[in-house]
């Protein structure tokens, strides 16, 4: 939930002054995005999604991400399109930020996602890796290894405060994954944010991706390892596999897996529950109380992590053995 | 900003099924109302607004909220017009609470107003008190004076951590009102919370008044001291009276207020005032830390009354002598 910047109709009225979107019926905040601050507005032409990029997003990568979206929307993928200004330029500026006017996509986002979505979504996600191949801009992945360790250095002193025994558990952990991170998976676009409520459904059919702010570049199969957590274990933990088998049959179905990320598949699992886990433990250590933002649970990822661990072969996964 | 009770998808279109809408294309929570959560909803049809009635309003009161939104749109009166379900009722259950579909005003709240604006909001009080004149249903101010009391026996004691000499000079303030109250205005029904971001314009023509959970019985002139508060004083504290004109001037080109109100109208703004500030008190007093709300400040509206309580006629307010 988060509108973090109020806008004023005469700012507004301003900023649209650069686009060809007729006149201003209607702008509200939206209670979604946890690092943007997001209005949806109405026009006399069609309905939008302002977005103003607060500091967590830098300005520098911006049309990289507004870039992404553009191109693969270019290529037939429901995602949604930064309109250009009459300058070309793909940004603004409102209120001292920089901000974006994005096509408004409809559907919604599932609370409770089947098997069937997440066949829908590994397709998707195959989709969308295919049309990134010839993007032109790249980004480092910021939440990669190197990454990770650096989070962990800020946290893992008051680590047991949340959890006794957790600054060694995690201390090995990482020590283990930097061990064997593979090196030579096949690479791409990635999302590399893929939750529910990044994913739009009308019905049972996938109408939309949406929050391309964390893409960047890594490898492919990564992303899917993000999508398994974030999506097939159930809210008393448990993994639920016939979600997973789906989400990789779909994923299959548009681009086969190869043997290497077969393999590698329960260690990526292990390394994005651990991304989870450390983002989210260092705001759980870092937000201030009065902050106005639902602090996420750290242990519901360090239980995902456990699981992971405890995987001998991708065919726990629901894969198929070859 | 208040979306507090999250909804999925299969509850919503449940929900729906009562309703003539069509199929229902998205909803996203709405960062605005800090009483209720609300939804903005794209269907087939029509955007919607879906209300979910959180503990603060008394289900036993919608009758008397819907039936008035409703009275006054039949009277050309532009504001939110519940829709009927089905069976007739005027609101469905939804997640365990009291919920209702209502229309999508277009417009935009005003951030900073100018006279112009007020001028506008005064033409649409007037016209909405005349309006509600022969609506059947009634509904005690609980926010008059035996509520203020009652706001301040659970305040006084701790008033003063808010500002020294707090606690004797509202002690002495009610008292005050208490003793010169008027008992014989002319009477309606009241918004009772016409603050700018319940009255939506699109440039500058007021499209819509929204927000009626504060709606009641009581003096007509109360309503417009209560709109002197919330659209008449600047950012600095300074009373505007050009506004305050153009606010009395464009209510009495419709209704105009007789000797009684006039005189009453210092006193009435005193009695607003300090509504508010209990009101605000209140809360700042007993809003945990860590709660999703933004505190106001109620020193703000302490300014207001000491302002009122150094006006001697209503004059001050850019009222012609009569």
């Amino acid at each position: 939930m988060a509108v973090y910047t109020d806008i004023n109709e005469d700012d507004l009225r301003q900023f649209l002054k650069a686009y060809d979107v007729g006149e201003l019926l209607s702008y509200r905040g939206i209670a979604e995005g946890v690092e943007n601050s997001n209005f949806l507005l109405h026009t006399e032409k069609f309905p939008l999604i302002l977005t103003l990029y607060e500091k967590r997003v830098d300005e520098g990568d911006l049309p990289f991400y507004l870039g992404l979206m553009q191109h693969l929307a270019d290529r037939g993928l429901s995602c949604p399109l930064p309109l250009a200004r009459d300058d070309g330029e793909p940004y603004g500026r409102l209120c001292g930020r920089p901000a974006a006017l994005i096509s408004f996509l409809e559907g919604m986002w599932l609370r409770k996602p089947a098997a069937t979505h997440c066949r829908e979504l590994g397709v998707a996600l195959a989709r969308m890796h295919i049309a990134g191949q010839d993007f032109e801009l790249t980004r480092k992945n910021a939440l990669a290894l190197r990454g990770w360790v650096d989070l962990w250095d800020k946290s893992a002193a008051r680590a047991d405060e949340v959890q006794k025994g957790l600054e060694n558990e995690i201390t090995e952990e990482l020590a283990s994954l930097e061990d064997r991170w593979p090196v030579d998976l096949p690479e791409g676009v990635i999302h590399a944010d893929l939750f529910p409520d990044n994913v739009f459904f009308i019905g049972d059919k996938l109408s939309g991706v949406i929050d391309f702010y964390f893409a960047c570049n890594d490898f492919l199969a990564y992303d899917l390892s993000i999508c398994l957590n974030a999506w097939c274990f159930e809210k008393d933990g448990a993994f639920n596999v016939t979600k997973a088998r789906a989400l990789i049959e779909g994923y299959q179905s548009v681009r086969p897996l190869d043997k290497e990320e077969i393999e590698a598949l329960p260690l990526l699992c292990r390394g994005s529950a651990l991304r989870f886990f450390l983002t989210r433990l260092y705001d759980w250590l870092n937000t201030p109380a009065g902050a106005l933002v639902v602090k996420k649970d750290p242990l519901e990822y360090l239980r995902y992590l456990r699981f992971h661990r405890s995987v001998e072969t991708a065919s726990e996964y629901g894969l198929e053995r070859t």
